[in-house]
């Protein structure tokens, strides 16, 4: 098997960062080493294959990206990644996991719905990845296969209080879900939306004519986000389980998951980059020449994009410092302008929901570092650590520790990145959702378990390279 | 220089938990490295001096505790534990650091009264120790001292809300003193009570003829504390000051904590083992044969201890699984019952304020693992790695990574401790808080700065082994 | 017209009490005058038809109740009181207006409801009675019919986010009915129970085996009703309709009303004295020799009893003192225990809900200030004057002033009033959810509209007396 | 005695409006009855020695002023109005009542205080006044005096947590004066401000050169209210005192008042008109020809202005509409820009602290009637019923019903009110705070027991036709 050195570089953890060497041997870590190439006699750069020089630069786990929807069958189409073009994307961006979403669909079988996702993403994928699954159908065959899960690896289960009539859960769903979760300790995602009442909303917008993308915005009312988090909080609380709310956006949700912990819930956040950066107004109601009132489908996502004038981003960035939002994940769901986000042209419900952010993740966040809304050991936790911990792939992923998967990133803070599709875009859009946006740091080198993907600006992996992994149950319990 | 192995245990970190070899090499941590002995052709088993073999044990960072009090003048007498007496206990305990605090008493200078700590523990300590400046003159020269303090390695110092004149500061002198905090970055650690307040009510207690050791704990009613913390964490607030509360045992300022933190300030907390687990029923208001009423006098100390029907223990404990306190120190100031808590007969206000918990820290937080109230990686991060971080420590303590000091502690969890003053307690004192109290683990080794200072039962160290370690500025801030 | 002049009482407002007398004529209160016989050469006593005298006692507005239940179809059955009973009941105790809830039933027209509960109320109402809306079918045509609802004096209409299948309103449902509210200024009734979620644990107890009435407590867990409550409060935030919730028992519901007026939101709520008085463990696991095990089947009502261990009634009681909870009304829902009640032996879920108090609120919640629950003017507050003002009668009813309905309660606090349904009990029920209850107080004498129809124990009223009231929009908004 | 009949209008309460005549029979009212002149065969109008036409207005109680400080000491110089020229003003604008303060200063006796008081009121006043006592030196003879107040018809006193070296009180003195409350039932008035921690802040202030008006709201901050209201609620908490804030402008002192009542703790505050209407920036930084950047000056009170970019305006409304601040008191205390403001000059902390304001309160609320922020109920119950439950004049004040004292305004909500120093101004200063202001209402007519003594835009009065009001304790208690 082949030996690495990484040498020289500053290594960060979730608590901090010190100077160290780190020695890959085949797959794994096999040593963190305090820096000087001698070891008991042994001259470590000599005898290793290779060696990779990490002076001055960030050596970080690989970053975990625990919410991604490759090729999701959405709104008469799909996302436009597969498996494929988007673990390369992620691996471009310094991710080396992925967590994406099986679906059981109405009137399907769980086993069904993630045999097929199995199917899609095996010999794929560039980097490993492991699945949540959705359950869009809650009813007694569902609750049996559920309890099964875990010993398939999926160690978590996606819910959503929105979406009637597509992967809508009624409370008596949920609440039967979240009892066998709480038995066989299973992780419940929730996306927090009240359904019902937002359609309702949307539907009279559209009769008012008010059908441009910002009203995808209004029609989700930050009410509706907050109701539904509390919501899934008290059937939670009622069952025991632990709860895990997906891409947060508004700040008054974010207070409910906040409330919930401190009386000691074992309940999570999960929040997203477009939430931190982007907002209602600049964003959704954006446009351009190409595209004119359209041009806002680019952002179209669900939650909504929040209004910059209600400080949500504010309140996003300090609950990431105090950890009442525990993590960031994409949401990756991406749909070209042509041909798929035009399914909404005239009809702001019609418009495919999702944004591309999987290779920029750990960019995005990265500037957060930069711009000091967090520190480095926590942009390690947000990105990497807590994600492991939290769906069961801590020891094996999420940490740079002896015998732990050699998934690691050479990080340049010296470097430079810049977004953009004509430029850096390695996933499957014809626009960016990040278009313009410049990172003061740069992913310089990838590891996926020991084997170099990317470096010096080229790809070096291949479609199969990375394996589905196993997960076990949340080791973030508190 | 010595080289060790420590060889087939757990390394436990904040994070995760790992089966990983140690080498120390000297004074620190090498590497850290996968199971199995032979390392690039290496066996490395073989090369080192000495192999510790830490099968089926836990390998943890040593102890922080950052809140003792060796030879703290107070009340007429002193705490018996010397540094000598106080650090080997520590040592014993599995903690390989404290941070004591310097005193500044009223009318002297703060340079002073640093001399005086580093005069009394120089060449005495079994283990590397730090100090907090105690600055109980809030004046225009102690202001400019505080401003020099960071550069002796005192990165944090102390006000008393408490003890009007003694070391009590007043709302302007807080404000002061906070504002150079905020400058400097100098964590400000508070005693939060209402000291003037609560004289009256001891004045009150004891006209009345209420003289026993209970009424100490009724004087200092849960409100004094809650309502000081409140106002120490707005006078934060207003400065930009990060703040550090000690020995919270109140649930109601908890509840302050957490609501401080969920609007983002920069505020801390610490509770002590006596206020998880003993209560003023129980404790204050025992009676003894040997001691009658006065029996209570053992657990005299303040904060006080709390009444078990307002349930401040379950809070405290669902504090520290959510991070709403940060971390655990003892407020080690111990006094023997002859002589010393005796001056207090018939006047608690009299009884020197104080338990001797530096020697037990470690293993009564593991029973919480036992018990279920923590975590095995929360207990490290609680007793070790917080400390660490909060107090500029981190990379070279509370932590087992290469280049960190190798103060190490190899922790039994089949092993097994009985606490009592006749069989394993090492402080300076004639009784024992701890008295009765059963541990289901137990320290085997220790090492401090690569240096077996406890094993098999056996004190390996002597005075002076311990040095002085200056500290930077926190490294917790959000 | 008939003259009256009450004399010598004290008369007592929602703010204060004083010595006053009080003039009749006719229906209306003609004046309100300071003691003393003789008006500006008048003789007052000697002028008037009929001089009652109050000397001693309390004059206060007739009580409001506006909640009951007569002749309520439900589980099969239908509440025990018809309009003549219950409002002959309600006379007795003090009582002299009722709030009814006329049913829309899915399928039906809510124009079809309205009319047929005003054929059951007409001629047989001892006391004067309003309607308003239970609308079970929200759908296009009911919106319409809402929009009309103020013009016949229905000015609040009740949505159940309990009971599925029968009057249950999905969040679409509640959604667009409260649009309609916020535009006509009609206040929302809600029953907030989760009830897709309640209805789970019901066939899941039932299904173990757990039949008895104590059951009924267990599946409405307080989290479901806190839950429903919060959803409630949003989908009115969202809407800008003004939110009454009804009969709330669990303290946490009670915070969540509180929090959302500390934050300015009109937000209502009532609780009954049910709530107040009684407990899970008490009543509805109570045994008897007569029932067995299904006695508890006295008091199963939805929300259901708290358990006294979690200490809701004294936060009610506060609640009702701080004006976190605005009135008192029953929820008076009859059934009896012969033939009713019964047809829940061995299956708690289909035990008639609804315990009857119509007779008792006055007392009872006299009972409250007695014992230093509440003030004397709060307890007219709770159950006259806030009633009145919350439900648009204010002006007519609630108060005692001149132009105002002669609705006038003498109450006696020197009297005494046994509760038992052998001796004081007008209900139409064979048990009474009070028995044995002594009261320190007692009704003497009731005018409705001008009409002496209690006076020294004595009924002298007949059905018809009362008529139905009109009533306008909310007078209570903030 | 002269009698009166006020006809035609609508008489408003603290719970609703209702048409109605008052008829007054010498200082009293003698009766309110149903409009319609013949009662009993008696015509009223005409066997009545006056008729006041009040068709079209609202006739409601006098307006109480329950802070004010008529020729107050302070800062070297004394409020510009005198009990005559202050009453007067008051009557002007429909107050008929004032609670002054009695000051009993540092080194002084409690009982010479309040006799010094009452010679300067006696004889002078042109309606009924009462007395607070300020107790600015606590000790063992000053807290033997305050068992002794209520007996003096002096119910409250008031404590300064503001205001170092002149009225401060430590916690150890409010704590031993809030226990004799708690035992008597005397209401604790608290000035709530941090007075060490500000003082320090205008020192470094004045030492930077920030000298202007402005920088008395700078150091001012909302923390210091913030924390001293949280603290004065504490020892509240601790020792059973019913309190009282006064002059409340933060609305994080708002939310502490909120959470306290939610609790269930006898908390209460009241805000001034400045704080309701002015802000930091439009009022403090003012500039002028005539005063240069001392403009500002004008508005210099104790707690200050706030910041209008902190929305502190709309949550003191939207508190005082859900009862969270219980009332609506001036803080009168004029200063003349002419030799005493300006004593300030180059020195914001020695400009007099205080506005005047107690000709408008009743007009300046009734404009939050006509603005929709409180309901015309609310008017009355915040300016006069619940003053007068809140200190113990119901019955005789605050209300108008039979017995009360025939404290009347006549108020045309057709009438128009320009306020400023040329044109309505009747208050000694020569400025108004409120220059400029334009009311859509007018006080028409204010009787004062039962004496004209303002009507059709005359003063009818003289001084001394105003007496000194014993108080009972609060009745507003819950």
């Amino acid at each position: 098997m082949t030996t690495t050195l990484i040498r020289g570089g500053t290594v960060v953890s979730a608590t901090g960062s010190s100077l160290a060497d780190v020695l890959v041997d085949g797959e794994t870590i096999r040593a963190v080493l305090a820096p000087g190439s001698e070891l008991l006699g042994v001259d470590l750069a000599r005898s290793v294959d290779r060696v990779i020089d990490a002076t001055g630069k960030y050596v970080i786990p690989g970053g975990i990206d625990a919410h991604t929807h490759m090729e999701l069958p959405f709104g008469g189409t799909a996302a436009s990644d597969t498996f494929e073009t988007g673990t390369r994307a992620a691996a471009w961006g310094g991710t080396t996991t992925i967590i994406d979403f099986a679906v059981q669909t109405y009137g399907q079988r769980i086993e069904d719905g993630l045999a097929a996702w199995h199917e899609k993403a095996a010999g794929q994928c560039a980097i490993d990845y492991g699945f949540h699954q959705i359950v869009g159908d809650v009813n007694e065959a569902s609750l049996t296969a559920l309890r099964g899960l875990a010993d398939e690896g999926i160690s978590s289960y996606k819910l959503f209080m929105a979406y009637p009539g597509v992967f809508y859960s009624d409370d008596a769903q949920i609440l039967k879900a979240m009892q066998v979760a709480a038995d066989t300790g299973l992780m419940t995602m929730m996306h927090a939306e009240n359904g019902p009442a937002i359609d309702v909303l949307v539907q009279q917008l559209l009769a008012q004519g008010k059908s441009d993308p910002y009203f995808h915005g209004v029609a989700r009312a930050w009410q509706m986000e907050e109701e539904a988090t509390h919501r899934a909080i008290m059937l939670a609380n009622l069952t025991g389980a632990p709860l895990y709310v997906v891409h947060v956006s508004a700040k008054q949700a974010v207070a409910q998951l906040a409330a919930a912990r401190d009386a000691g819930q074992n309940v999570f956040g999960e929040t997203c980059p477009q939430y931190l950066y982007l907002s209602l107004e600049e964003q959704l109601g954006a446009r351009s020449d190409e595209w004119g009132d359209f041009e806002g489908a680019k952002w179209v996502c669900s939650t909504p994009l929040r209004s910059k004038h209600e400080h949500h981003q504010d309140e996003l960035w300090s609950a990431l410092r105090t950890n009442d939002i525990q993590m960031v994940s994409t949401d990756h769901c991406p749909f070209c302008m042509k041909d798929q986000k035009e399914l909404g042209r005239g009809d702001f419900s019609k418009i495919p929901n999702g944004i591309g952010s999987v290779e920029h993740r750990m960019d995005l966040l990265y500037q957060g570092v930069v711009d000091g809304h967090i520190s480095l050991e926590r942009w390690v936790e947000i990105t990497a650590t807590t994600p492991a911990r939290m769906f069961g792939l801590y020891g094996k992923k999420g940490v740079i520790q002896p015998g732990a998967d050699a998934d690691i990133v050479v990080y340049d803070p010296a470097g430079h990145t810049s977004i953009g599709v004509e430029q850096t875009h390695h996933m499957n859009m014809d626009y960016s959702a990040w278009e313009g946006f410049e990172i003061d740091g740069h992913v310089d080198t990838v590891l996926s378990r020991g084997r170099v993907v990317v470096d010096d600006r080229q790809y070096l992996g291949r479609a199969g390279d990375g394996s589905f992994v196993k997960r076990g149950l949340s080791q973030y319990l508190l």
